[in-house]
């Protein structure tokens, strides 16, 4: 593992050191719209199948990173892989998305919860860190993940994705004390999850907070802020002689920047329905950004995606700290030179020092 | 129509009127969640048999004001009545919601779209307007209402609802001035329609911008809010010798609001996500606010959402111009009594005078 990283473009930026130009990778960019991810899934049979074969994890993740010049990997895997190894019966239907056989609906469902042993039941995930980390062999950093303690606990309960969220908000308004018993499980799941994949080679992690964003603002920070700020204040800071960047990602919680800056994290993932100029002076340099080209923009014409690319680029300004990517995962129907276009043209654009 | 308008709370508190207590009305109160409702639509056969049949439209309208006694009616009808008028083969399947036959992909597809004469095409929405305020004979006023520009033609565009709006965004990205063409047709055509509706009866009107927070914040103010301004600045001001108040609603709006009160509307809808306080802070008392309950909260015990009910009381303090609402609209597994109790526990909070 002590291979000297060639590019730390993305570590130092997270960290708000100044890079000559800006990092970019992508959420979701191991994924659908590549060719040969979509090979490697018609051969594993199943998106389940391909998340718990390291062998294939490792090869998906370094698709991306093979075809284009990216600043990072980030593993190849689910948020849903604590409540899998909780054993709730977890399957993907194809174009259905998650679906949990045995959602969980009482305190009774609550009380059969256990932590997860990332060595046992998680262990295909943390092999595949190792795995990816070796065949990097130091090109780019990995980045580990997790789905954030509230996001997670919405698939369990709702059974799978929701639109109305009605089920959990249920049980926050009737049993908020069950919710948080959840909540607290999941919080200290996601800690031993994110430092394991940190011991197994994880060069900075993320916490996914998908569904942050349909809560109120008192909902918001005690339901899920709180428990990701637990999260956070656990980590493994120092591995591999250095410091273990985090990233936190709400989407829809644009208005709440100031307060995710607060819990001592060291990047906010910002959508792209916030300009990075009203992020930068919400969280007044306390925190990198990542973000936030909107992912529709991958359809726009070649002129109008560098249009667009460059005044994401313009709206953060030449300051350090900017970590380029969309503001929500890639969608399945881009156009790969699309992507390719856009990587050079963020990685054309110099920052001037200061 | 020269009845006298026994409760005037709502038209007072839209125009920042003092009132004694603040008036109430649910987005989606003439809903599923009422078997009267379910009754209602199982003898007419469908959704849109119940919006195009003004009688059963009417029938519908006065169901939730003949149960609890809501400040206000807003008029049964759905946002696609205007492309269903312009002929586009609206189907609403049992469950999947609604889909076009023919939607709206190319210039050519524009090309052909026609203004619809709100006296003919839309003639059973404003028989409608017209039944239900005789019906209603003064008791409270009666709300219209239209979609916004913007949300109507993500639904023409994508051929039904979506998650990613990615047909509507390729098409804004590669050709943005028909997208531009399209929003202008459906501008004027809102104009006439809530025009028509005015006349008829309607003594408020409300635009429903329910996809306007799917877009980057220059991307709103040049695709949605722009049109939304044209149209309100092109409603008829005065009607039944006194002013007719507008309700501008952009879901997902929350950090966009100063510039929707610039707009020279007299009241915004606020969803969930925003506190009221904060919301006021951002407009700086120029406009009326309309919310912002949780809809969830419907879900839980009486002593919680009473809580709920009061805390959202206290977010506006005791200032003129709130309009109480839920942040979206009622679900339809909700147990009428808790409207109920909703509607009573606004109800008995009284202001108290500046």
């Amino acid at each position: 593992m002590n291979v000297v990283l060639k590019n730390d473009l993305l570590l130092r930026a997270l960290l708000r050191e100044p890079t000559p130009r800006r990092p970019i990778w992508l959420m979701r960019q191991a994924g659908r719209y590549l060719p040969e991810y979509r090979a490697t899934r018609a051969r594993a049979g199943g998106f389940l199948q391909m998340c718990t074969n390291p062998e294939i994890a490792c090869e998906i993740t370094l698709q991306p990173v093979d075809r284009f010049p990216l600043d990072a990997a980030i593993l190849f895997s689910d948020i849903l892989t604590i409540p899998h190894a909780m054993n709730l019966g977890l399957e993907f239907e194809a174009g259905e998305g998650p679906r949990f056989e045995r959602p969980v609906r009482s305190a009774a469902d609550i009380d059969k919860l256990g932590v997860p042993d990332p060595g046992r039941e998680l262990k295909y995930v943390i092999d595949a860190v190792s795995l990816v980390r070796r065949e990097l062999g130091g090109r780019v950093p990995l980045i580990g993940f997790a789905g954030s303690p509230w996001t997670v606990a919405t698939y369990m309960v709702e059974g799978g994705g929701s639109k109305t969220f009605g089920v959990i908000k249920r049980m926050m308004y009737e049993a908020p004390r069950d919710l948080h018993r959840l909540l607290e499980v999941l919080a200290k799941s996601t800690i031993q999850y994110l430092n394991a994949q940190i011991a197994a080679g994880a060069q900075a992690v993320m916490l996914f907070d998908t569904w942050g964003g349909v809560l109120t603002p008192a909902q918001y920070e005690e339901f899920s802020l709180r428990y990701m700020a637990e999260v956070i204040d656990a980590l493994t800071r120092q591995a591999d002689g250095r410091r273990v960047p985090n990233i936190v990602f709400t989407k829809g919680g644009g208005a709440w920047l100031k307060k995710i800056a607060a819990i001592g994290c060291d990047c906010l993932g910002v959508d792209w329905t916030t300009d990075l100029a009203t992020a930068q002076l919400a969280v007044d340099g306390r925190v990198a950004l990542q973000g936030n080209l909107d992912p529709a923009a991958l359809f726009a014409t070649p002129e109008v995606l560098r249009a667009e690319t460059l005044r994401v680029l313009a709206s953060y300004g030449d300051g350090p700290g900017h970590v380029f990517n969309l503001g929500h995962g890639i969608t399945p129907d881009v156009d790969p030179e699309r992507v390719a276009l856009l990587v050079a043209t963020v990685q054309s654009h110099r920052l001037v020092p200061a």
